[in-house]
């Protein structure tokens, strides 16, 4: 992409509003722009991102075992009325009258939704387990939106559902989730620890929250040291095979919130413990028959009796986690993007618009790079070149190549390493070669 | 994919409530479910089709030099009011007071946010043209929804927005779409007019609708029978050039729909005139300086002084073309996809599951198909031949490889084309390397 092709509307002053960081550098890198308290449009660079991450997430979620759908954003309130949550929910759940004057809100959540799709179609024990997701916007009216879209109003969530014969059962597909949720955060470059949790409104006995590490963020964790040296889970994990124990070694390494954390009965020694900060990223339940019962959903089973069906529900906030990324990846000049999410793997920076050797260069890196389908932005504007190349580490693309006249006279460039800093002088044929390795 | 981990709840029955064939066929073959009225689920067959036409329109619109971002489903009416649409748009607006007891409502369309967007970022004419588009759901409120997707009250629309200096850099914005959606609806198997268009509600100038032609569809169009035999706009076409001749070409060739069409005035000879239906599936509109005025979005001119924007805007109904493009492929067995759109390439029927040689056979093939990159879906249940076939049949996969006990015996396998009904026999190897081809 030609950055005079593209709209990047970035800001040199930090705005007030904004009280964290990502939201401050979300703002200022043109990633989004407020539409209404709590409520976010999401301008080019900042929806490319969001895409990637729920890229990932999706195909986590397909490689588990998960079919894709959508359920709409607009509910009848009778399947809210029906489980009972109508009324429980409060002044979060967006209420909303049609025409005809009936009761329908915009979905926090969707268990009710995805138990009436369920109970629709599927009626025996045969045809489990049921493992279906979406990707979908939900709208939960916060009494005081703030911190940009990391607390926001409207937003983006992936939930998944399942639905089993029993515990058992229910349980392996709880530690799919819980596998793919590690997978998941790990692509994303994140180090993303579970930790024990209460169910909250949803309710449930087997529950975790996913907590990505960051030292802005807004929880206090204690975790063992180990964690931060744990193993990523492969790419070629057996999802049929026993995940048990993965779950359990997980499980095993100490992990709290200060909520749950007490120094006095910490069961790892100091020497042992790190403590640091971190930002709730996904939350995996299981519930059992919370839902099938008040919505009655029932199978045949084996022996020609009839059960509710085990369920369980599985969300991670897409939107947030660009957000939480920022958060746990950033300096002083801006964002830091891990590759995997970020929205150009290179920036070309042309110091030197109008100059024909310049011009010439530039170009022809911009072409070799998208012809190798490596993602590269060329900053082609006529700006000045000290605001250019802090507009480039504003926006955090992973890499830099800067050609100025001075260089390209001898035929060199500089690449510079977003995260480390380091700037290395080389041709710009070794600079194509080393990025597209 | 294999049948037995795919959620696919095809119906024998026909739904009484599906006054059309693009819902009853959507409804047949598990492709959505009525969530409320207008408003559906889509499952995961139905969503895999929505997501590819999803992004041919977005490949399309990029190619065409349009940024992607996201504006919010829900929007402040403060825009409206601002605009002078709020009370103008009826009961067909859903509208929404939140906790705080602020007018809100969930967006039919996106001119005003768009342009607060546009207005808070350019303010000169050297960042012109803006050129900007999202896909996102929408809700109108519709008295009496019916016809499944077709007329839903939340549906997913792609509406892009130009923002120009004067009339001639609005009308090249505007020829771009015109090219633009030629190519998408074309790259989808569909054969789609464009016809001179009054500019509704929306208001404007220049306006043109595409209609796509199907003996069931909606209206009645009446064109030159040149259009039958118009070709592509290839994709390499250069959208920076004059697109004024392909804009002319197509606008001088004759189309009207019922309600424009007049035998006595029509300008073409009978034997010219072909008489058809069709289903509106995108629109696209000049409108000036409409909304730029009403929300104060000027811009800097050459000369030092200021001029109100002159913007256009362009849609496609997403959802929409789901159902319109069943009605435009189907017959009495089912759906017929286009193969740009289908769910899946091929599908692959065991017509004995538990026969070894089958089951080695169809699992043989199906890795194969798999490992080459083309999507196959491997109906692995134990449900009896016919329904199968009646099932794959309604499905529409495009291809059909057939996979029984007499034939394997051979090492012969069925290859069917879904839309010519052609069979042919041939080796697993055949079949392979003729639909990887």
């Amino acid at each position: 992409m030609r950055l005079t092709r593209y709209f990047l509307p970035t800001l040199k002053d930090t705005p007030r509003e904004a009280e964290i960081v990502s939201h401050r550098l979300m703002l200022r890198a043109g990633m989004i722009q407020q539409a209404s308290a709590g409520i976010y449009s999401w301008l080019p660079l900042g929806f490319t991102v969001m895409k990637k991450i729920e890229q990932i997430v999706r195909e986590e979620q397909n490689r588990a075992g998960w079919n894709e759908v959508l359920m709409p954003t607009i509910q009848s309130a009778d399947f809210w009325k029906e489980s009972g949550r109508y009324d429980d929910y409060g002044k979060e759940m967006l209420r909303i009258k049609d025409r005809h004057d009936r009761d329908m809100l915009y979905g926090p959540t969707n268990e009710e939704l995805i138990t009436d799709i369920f109970r629709t179609h599927v009626r025996s024990y045969k045809e489990l387990p049921g493992r279906l997701y979406h990707i979908q916007w939900k709208f939960r009216d916060e009494v005081r939106p703030r911190f940009g879209v990391m607390r926001g109003r409207e937003f983006l969530m992936k939930d998944a559902y399942s639905f089993d014969i029993d515990f058992e059962s229910a349980r392996k597909s709880y530690n799919r989730q819980f596998v793919a949720y590690l997978r998941t955060f790990d692509r994303m470059g994140l180090k993303a620890i579970p930790m024990a949790a209460d169910s909250g409104p949803i309710g449930g006995d087997l529950s975790h929250e996913f907590i990505i590490l960051a030292d802005t963020g807004e929880s206090e964790v204690f975790c063992h040291k180990d964690w931060m040296t744990t193993d990523a889970v492969p790419e070629t994990i057996d999802y049929e095979g026993d995940l048990q124990p993965i779950v359990d070694a997980c499980t095993a390494r100490y992990a709290a919130t200060d909520e749950k954390h007490d120094p006095a009965t910490c069961p790892i020694a100091a020497e042992d413990l790190v403590h640091t900060r971190g930002i709730e990223v996904g939350h995996i339940f299981y519930f059992g028959t919370k839902y099938s019962k008040s919505l009655g959903a029932k199978i045949a089973l084996p022996d020609g009796t009839e059960d509710f069906v085990q369920m369980g529900s599985y969300g991670v906030g897409v939107s947030r986690l660009v957000a939480g990324i920022i958060e746990a990846s950033n300096d002083d000049n801006g964002i830091i993007w891990p590759e995997a999410v970020a929205p150009f793997k290179v920036g070309i920076v042309n110091l030197k618009v109008g100059d024909a050797a310049c011009d010439a260069a530039a170009d022809a890196l911009y072409d070799s790079f998208t012809n190798a389908g490596v993602e590269v932005l060329l900053d082609d504007t006529d700006t000045r070149a000290g605001a250019k190349l802090a507009n480039m580490d504003l926006i955090g693309l992973p890499w830099q190549v800067v050609v100025g006249p001075r260089g390209i006279a001898t035929n060199v460039v500089e690449v510079k390493n977003r995260k480390t800093g380091e700037k290395h002088e080389m041709s710009p044929e070794q600079a194509l070669s080393k990025l597209t390795a």
